[in-house]
């Protein structure tokens, strides 16, 4: 057996926490299985006397976790301090450039600054390991950069946000509020105090951005995805879309489409008894379409100690095992700037607005719709339902026809001009394949 | 970049003839993302002259499969000629012997010759790629190969036969009965003329022993693993399991409950709207469940010639990239004899007899049933339901309780030694957890 692995690890919440119980619980099953032993070289954290759920002291304490980096006896970096830039960007590159490996589970860090990080790790050949970035205990990142990279993807389709997705299932299932979901949420731990990234769609945009760039060979990049979340999402348009036999999943999904990407993140209809509609709470999935092999599926816990660690520890076996892929499946200079966003691909949507309680309204709404060409293929209104606080407004659900999202997106501004209706208009896309 | 890999491909049927297509499409791929070249050194059949897909004279023509594996100029074998002995076994030992790295996609040559080939491979320190011998294109043995086997395994669940689900699910979803569900199966290609291990369970109960043995390890067997096929499963059955929430799958699962492991093949009722529930045609699913990480469910793909021969490609770039794992994931020595089954765990079943119209039958049922502990959950008895050879009888169907199987056993022997019924009765199990 070589020399033992020293490791150091920044970042001692729940995470980092996780990790080195799950380091030390495993210690005989690493040198069983892989032949390798490691040592905790060193450790740190913003705050050293935070209680925690492992005793600090029998490790060497780094106040800046920047040494770590820097410190000749340290092989491997562990950053799970978080945060797309500040220490832990500066942990990174350091690591990177001192020849170490690095593991994190940081996606803003890997998607905002994706090239610098490729580009660094060709020219210094390095070890970086984010498996713990996309959908925590999925080895989503493992298989894309594995054998199935060769296979041509036609699509990638997920829900990539634990958070968001418990809100809607709560919305769905217990009837609850969005904002009584939210809290559940929070109170659960599942959500931050802030809960923005989480809520608005950003969150599972870089880890669509990072898939990307493995499937398509493009720099990670937020530029080119439309984001759509899941705050004006009402508990009357789960009921409606459950009618119409689906549920409504924040999705993040990227379709190859006669050569064009069209990437997005939206609050999308999906078949109740699919892959992406049965999920529920803080699960995470991933659909992968391949030409070749068909669609796999890939379900599991998207985040928590025990999976996000698991990944960390996936992480530490490839370092010892010297398994080396470029960042993104290719070298620096075979990458592409993202791909800008196509549009005009067709398809339904599903339309809800509160429409005014007056003569010809329902002839005024089609009338703008049929403008802008879009047809309707069922609708629903229903007598007695109102807004607590437009008593003089009806919902009015629709789905259409394919269309394009130019045209909805001009219906949109046209509608939000009139007297017809009152709060935005939603328009949700609906996911053809039933994945 | 180093000296080509130089690879002999043994087997050209659909999955050898794949095999070369995607390794000729890939290329530049495999250049571009591994820096590896290869070449086709040696291709070999039983027969050169059959019509394939591709020019068998662009390559070397092996008149003997075995010569491949003692060819000097050769790196690595790739065997899909298939059979637990013969050609496949003297070309696999052979291969090894010679310190050449093989890949296969043969199940039954891992799963009855595991122990013989695990000690061979830790003695020659070589390469055994068998992601392909598993479920298709869903790569499960390098996730169990990978990360993950660090975390505790507390099940793992998976319906591993395309063929037969394929039938199940035409049984069930077009009304079928099991003999037009596998006429349609092989018009399709999807069943051999002989298809008995894919109905009898034993092809399902080959995969389950090698997963077993990276789960568990212990030397991969049949023996321990309970099989039940799928031969006795009525249409009428899928509507009544239908009627009480379940469809019936055929699943193989090892659960290691307090300490023990229950290993075996059987038709079993699970949730409609499960991940196992849901899953149609030849697709496969595996879920495990892990003590750290939740549960993990990979769906896709189960045969054919794309998503297996991605899966051999999937190994030959693990051998480039010089990726060595135990062939079940610990040395030689250090892997057990299997664990016997235990069956004293309790689960509910389903039970399906044709019951004598005569009057105090169904008392007798229930009382053959009380003695042996069975206590009865729910009951459906219909009028006017009757086989068509069996006049005199009506389906009666009922849930159990839980119970041990030992009473199930004792049960059955009692009820198919009495007039009561016609047909031998079923006992399906019901899983319990909702995966």
């Amino acid at each position: 057996m070589n020399d033992p692995i020293k490791i150091g690890i920044a970042g001692l919440g729940t995470i980092g926490s996780g990790v080195i119980k799950n380091l030390l619980r495993n210690k005989k099953e690493l040198e069983d299985k892989y032949h390798f032993r490691f040592q905790i070289s060193g450790i740190s954290a913003f705050n050293k006397n935070k209680v925690r759920s492992f005793d600090v002291n029998q490790f060497t304490w780094f106040d800046n976790p920047i040494d770590l980096a820097k410190d000749t006896s340290i092989d491997l970096v562990i950053e799970l301090i978080g945060g797309e830039s500040g220490t832990a960007y500066d942990l990174a590159i350091e690591a990177i450039k001192n020849k170490k490996g690095l593991i994190t589970a940081n996606k803003a860090l890997i998607s905002s600054h994706g090239k610098e990080l490729s580009e660094l790790s060709s020219s210094n050949n390095s070890f970086i390991g984010y498996e713990a970035a996309v959908a925590g205990g999925i080895p989503v990142i493992k298989t894309l950069r594995g054998g199935l990279i060769l296979d041509k993807i036609n699509g990638i389709y997920g829900i990539l946000n634990g958070t968001s997705n418990f809100i809607l299932s709560r919305m769905s299932e217990a009837d609850k509020s969005f904002e009584e979901a939210l809290l559940e949420a929070q109170n659960l731990g599942y959500a931050e105090a802030d809960p923005s990234f989480d809520i608005n769609g950003l969150d599972a945009a870089h880890k669509l951005s990072i898939i990307n760039s493995l499937c398509f060979s493009e720099f990670p990049s937020l530029e080119g995805i439309s984001v759509q979340g899941i705050e004006n999402i009402l508990t009357l348009d789960h009921k409606y879309a459950n009618e119409f036999g689906y549920n409504i999943k924040l999705i993040g999904s990227s379709s190859n489409i006669e050569g064009s990407l069209r990437k997005e993140v939206s609050p999308t209809l999906v078949k109740i008894n699919s892959s992406l509609g049965s999920v529920s709470n803080v699960s995470n999935v991933v659909c992968i379409n391949t030409e070749y092999s068909g669609t796999l599926v890939l379900e599991g816990e998207g985040a928590g100690e025990g999976p996000t660690s698991s990944s960390v520890l996936s992480d530490v076996v490839d370092f010892a095992l010297d398994i080396k892929h470029h960042l993104f499946n290719k070298k620096h200079n075979k990458l592409t700037a993202p791909v800008s966003n196509k549009n005009f691909i067709e398809r339904c949507y599903y339309l809800r607005v509160f429409l005014a309680d007056q003569k010809g309204a329902m002839s005024n709404l089609t009338s703008i719709l049929g403008k802008n060409g879009i047809s309707i293929d069922q609708v629903i209104q229903r007598g007695g339902i109102h807004l607590k606080d437009e008593k003089n407004f009806t919902p009015v659900i629709m789905l259409t026809h394919p269309i394009d999202s130019e045209s909805i997106d001009s219906a949109f501004s046209e509608l939000i001009n009139t007297d017809l209706i009152s709060m935005d208009p939603i328009f949700l896309p609906v996911l053809k394949d039933n994945l």
